[in-house]
């Protein structure tokens, strides 16, 4: 991926309805209005708790949508994933 | 569980209105517009003051609900819980 | 009492307008808009300066309510404490 | 005076229009819409900049009205008394 | 004077719009909207950069007015005056 | 350019739809209502993470405009760079 | 010039649409709603990147007006000044 995040930011990638998790397991989500999952793609240097391939959760209202390379793309604050699936 | 969340934050599940306490005790709860009652499920390696299956009160509009494997639970932060019934 | 207060928190117990104070004291309260008087119930580990069975003075629209086993208390942070009647 | 305030509160006596300071000197007062003037009655332990009995002048709208023993005394925040009369 | 401010409280006399500086220089001010002129009557004992006697400027809204033995005076926080005129 | 930057702070100049990043590659932005792209011209000394010349992705609506030699810029704020693309 | 600007404020006067910088270069100015240029003329004693003479870009709604010996002057908060033009 070309883009570094500055900061705590983090580079994630949207996942629908129904999601992979790293380990495999298929969560089905009918969840309306609810906080959202999606994959690391890239993270600033000071962020040592995620890595790049995890599913995360966080509030569905969060972050900015960005296009690179003709994909969509959001960048979250750190402060605004609220855990990580494993 | 497959969720750990980050930072101070706590994945609970609400307890309804007639609950049983860790120790056991029946706790009927008429109570309209107060605090609500939940069990820990998983909570950020930082809080050392809470530990999994404790039941706590915390304010009522708090926190973010998520649905993991078909299931409702509730993301709050750790100063949104008022205190853990024993 | 079966609850733990967290942080700097307190659980205690709404005292009516003519209240009686640790020394006995009867203490006429004719008094409306005005701040109201608790006895302190269970107190956050971290509070020094209240213990319980104390009677404090409180601003009137402070606090959580909560039922437990079937009773009214109060849950009120420590800053929203003014003073001890002593 | 059977009230101890907490933290950086002062409880205060309100002073009437003509009042009399510590070392006797009357002010007279035709103030509208200015600060007011108070005698301190009783103090936190962390105050070291006033003492019981200091007349002190606080912005008109600060602090919470309380009935102590059938008198009204005001439970003022030391960042709200602008200073000291001599 | 037998006022004390305290904290970073300075009490001034305001100037009127044609005034005298500290080293006797005219000030004519035309002025409309502007910051506001005053002399330094007393001030809390932390404040190092003022003394009584300086002529300052400061925000026109600022401060709280007070009568001290008839005479009108203002309470300004240290952080509202603007400079010192010389 | 004339112009140094105070602080935390950056001078750029906006990209247009179709830009080309420091290493050369096309980057096709079709993006609606989405953060900017633009290129670093001059920074405050404090910046230690980042460069003239780099490729920037800032938040839409940050950013002061400024006129310098008859040509438009952008003075950002460090904290509104979301990351640098490569 | 008889007035020092008192913590990190600076004064300064405002240039009109052309302008020349410390080092003698035209700057044509057509901007509308855009930052506008200064020249310091007096600075606070804790500020220790800017000088005396130095022309400035600050936001457009920074700053309190003041009259000094007939003319017009604006005290600007350091932090509203976004750089220095050289």
């Amino acid at each position: 991926m070309n883009f570094k995040p500055l900061g705590e930011r983090v580079l994630v990638e949207r996942l629908e309805e129904s999601s992979t998790t790293a380990s495999g397991i298929i969560i089905p989500d009918n969840a309306k209005e609810k906080p959202s999952k999606a994959k690391v793609i890239a993270l600033g240097k000071e962020i040592k708790k995620l890595q790049e391939g995890d599913v995360i959760v966080f509030g569905k209202y969060a972050g900015s949508e960005i296009t690179l390379e003709g994909k969509e793309y959001l960048i979250l604050e750190f402060s605004d994933i609220l855990g990580i699936l494993a």
